[in-house]
């Protein structure tokens, strides 16, 4: 049997007045995602722990079966290799934006106005630099999309306990800090602060930056950097079940993080990360891939971004889009060697909050050798009364791998 | 918004033949536990894990986030708190009885007929006592309701793992002796059996005693110490969550538990901590209180000293007056605003066992913001069919944190 694994980032939802006191998955049109419920065996999970809110990172690698609290080593470095980066044990990745600030290095754009089209030309002055403070180390830089960027600091005695930058306001630049006592951060955060005011220095006299002015654009004049990180030190997912496992996604995240555990990458033309995304074109790519492939990861990221936006609007129409998906998979498998989940990493309540919060989120398991419960319909309350009752992230990996014939027996 | 969690002391029940097969709580007339059950989302609660008798200390630094297995440091330091007394990092206190013995130290009764209302005489000649074995010590006594009393221990090298000096049964007192093979403990020890010898002499000689002999009083000869503990190293609640925390209770230990993790005093007149507590003033009390803070903890214990004794009758009569002040607490609040949360922190079966038992305990939240589930009463059974499924205690108060907004995220 092969299992794809369907994660709609931040799909959970609290009720709202304005949708009948439903959440947009209650309300939303979703009659492949009600057959998916109705076939299969239901219940709700609590990514990380109840009532902790997840970030994206933290929560896939739960999803994925890393314990975070355990394996968690900052976003940094899987922002880094989902752009592809090489990032190896002991090397340090952090993210971070082109931005704009005045004299005193008060930002006045921390995104440089979003629009970087010259972002290759500004990363080619800045990339391979050698910090004066430790000569024997050198910092990678890669540009991202929009105004983003990743960089590596590759050398020995690092650490990624350092931190940001990016003040994440219009006010001065914070001052790179260690975060313990160890002379490794005490280096590192030398080095990050160093090369801050060496993007400073080159970036502002760009004559890039003159052509921007003449159409009225922010100068791009310094690269701020926040979420220091390493590559989590863990056995594969591949090595740990016995399978081929591979992921279809569009944000970095996503992709770092399923990078991270051992995955591989099947891409998708038109796989965005945002609402734009083609959604069908992943599900008939997973189809495509099934083959070659025991496990398939597959992440929807618009549910999240919808919810971020405060847009019941679009988070039901991404939901609806999800369905869809779902119908072509369902109509294109056997369940008898197919497994199809279908979660989200947290609950982005599109309300009030438009945040991740520590709710649990529906999940449905659906196979031939699944018990089938009484839940006809997909949404957070009705997962609650299905036959899996309620369960933590961490565990979901080992449900699947188990349904699948891929866990080993413990003790004899 | 705003949380006040109730917690109804040893409310949960098995089912009862002399109730048709009902729990006191289903048996019981409960209008507004049953309207809290249909607003909110409901579920079952082990306070410290399945089929584990939690102690009253226990289970509430269990639900107030801390988990006891980690930062459980014995009871006799919630009592001292709980009483009023300043307690230290590295002093141990312990709780006790002014009791009587026989010549050959036979206990004859522990409580010493429970009437001592001459306890601050007593008191007042063993307090402040410094040992002969270790005099860098010193012990100070505190009175506390009927017969008991508070100490502690101060002074360097000290360990609360030793053992108990009442027997809890008319024989004859035990010797206190080390837990560990610490030198600190062995000190310890021997520190209290000095006391206690000391205690018998002092208080044997009182003039006091003469007077009780004339009301035919059983003498109050010795105290008998048990429960050594610390307090808790913990990070306080209000720390953890950026809150304003209060609680109110009648008995020393609740009070001594929430203090312990940093929870500040309302004082209500008439809350007892017996079954003649004022229920409805001390739901007034948090009502007045709710403006000024950010949750309210307020704690019941009727019910379970009902079990106790055996009587559903007056178990029954807690659960309808805790009822009734839900019923004020209802109509004062806006659950926009105001989450409501009630539970229990333990089953204590009034038939059979009459003591702490391992079931899982039942309970509901009740706010705007949650999914509203289809339990439409309040009981053990109804419960365990909410949308909440089966949590333990040590999780609940993330929960409740998050649904008022007061976590923050675990990762990026």
């Amino acid at each position: 049997m092969k299992a794809i694994l369907i994660v709609c980032d931040g799909m959970g939802d609290r009720p709202s007045k304005s949708l009948n006191n439903k959440t947009p998955l209650a309300f939303a049109n979703t009659p492949n995602l009600d057959k998916l419920s109705e076939l299969g065996i239901n219940g709700i999970m609590d990514p990380i722990k109840p009532g902790v809110p997840p970030g994206s990172d933290t929560s896939h690698l739960s999803i994925f079966g890393y314990d975070p609290y355990k394996y968690y080593t900052g976003r940094g470095g899987f922002e880094a290799l989902g752009i592809g980066m090489d990032l190896k044990q002991g090397e340090i990745a952090l993210r971070g934006n082109f931005a704009t600030v005045n004299e005193d290095l008060i930002v006045l754009d921390r995104r440089a106005g979003r629009y970087v089209p010259e972002a290759k030309e500004f990363d080619a002055l800045i990339d391979n630099y050698v910090p004066k403070c430790a000569n024997d180390v050198k910092i990678i830089t890669e540009p991202s999309v929009e105004h983003r960027i990743s960089i590596k600091i590759v050398g020995p005695n690092l650490s990624p306990y350092v931190s940001d930058v990016d003040p994440e306001d219009c006010i001065k630049i914070h001052q790179c800090h260690p975060l313990n006592n160890s002379p490794e951060a005490k280096r590192t955060a030398e080095i990050i602060n160093e090369f801050t005011y060496f993007t400073n220095k080159v970036l502002k006299e760009s004559p890039i930056n003159e052509k921007r002015k003449k159409e009225n654009r922010l100068p791009v004049n310094i690269v701020i950097l926040r979420g220091a990180g390493t590559i989590p030190n863990v056995e594969s997912i591949e090595k740990r079940f016995d399978i081929r496992a591979s992921y279809i996604a569009g944000g970095a995240l996503y992709k770092g993080v399923a990078h991270a555990v051992g995955m591989h990458p099947i891409n998708v033309p038109g796989a965005t990360g945002g609402i734009d995304t083609d959604v069908m074109a992943k599900g008939k790519t997973a189809l495509d891939n099934l083959e070659k492939n025991d496990f398939i990861f597959l992440h929807v990221k618009g549910t999240d971004s919808a919810s971020h936006d405060g847009s019941a609007e679009n988070k039901i129409m991404m939901i609806e889009k999800i369905d869809k998906m779902v119908g072509l998979i369902l109509d294109n498998v056997n369940l008898k060697e197919t497994l199809i989940c279908l979660t989200a990493d947290h609950t982005t309540p599109f309300e009030v909050v438009r945040d991740h919060t520590g709710d649990p989120v529906p999940l449905v398991i659906c196979a031939e050798n699944v018990l089938t419960d009484n839940v006809k319909s997909y949404s957070e309350l009705t997962c609650a009364k299905g036959g899996l009752g309620r369960i933590r992230g961490v565990n979901l990996i080992h449900i699947i791998m188990d349904l699948i014939g891929k866990t080993k027996k413990f003790g004899a």
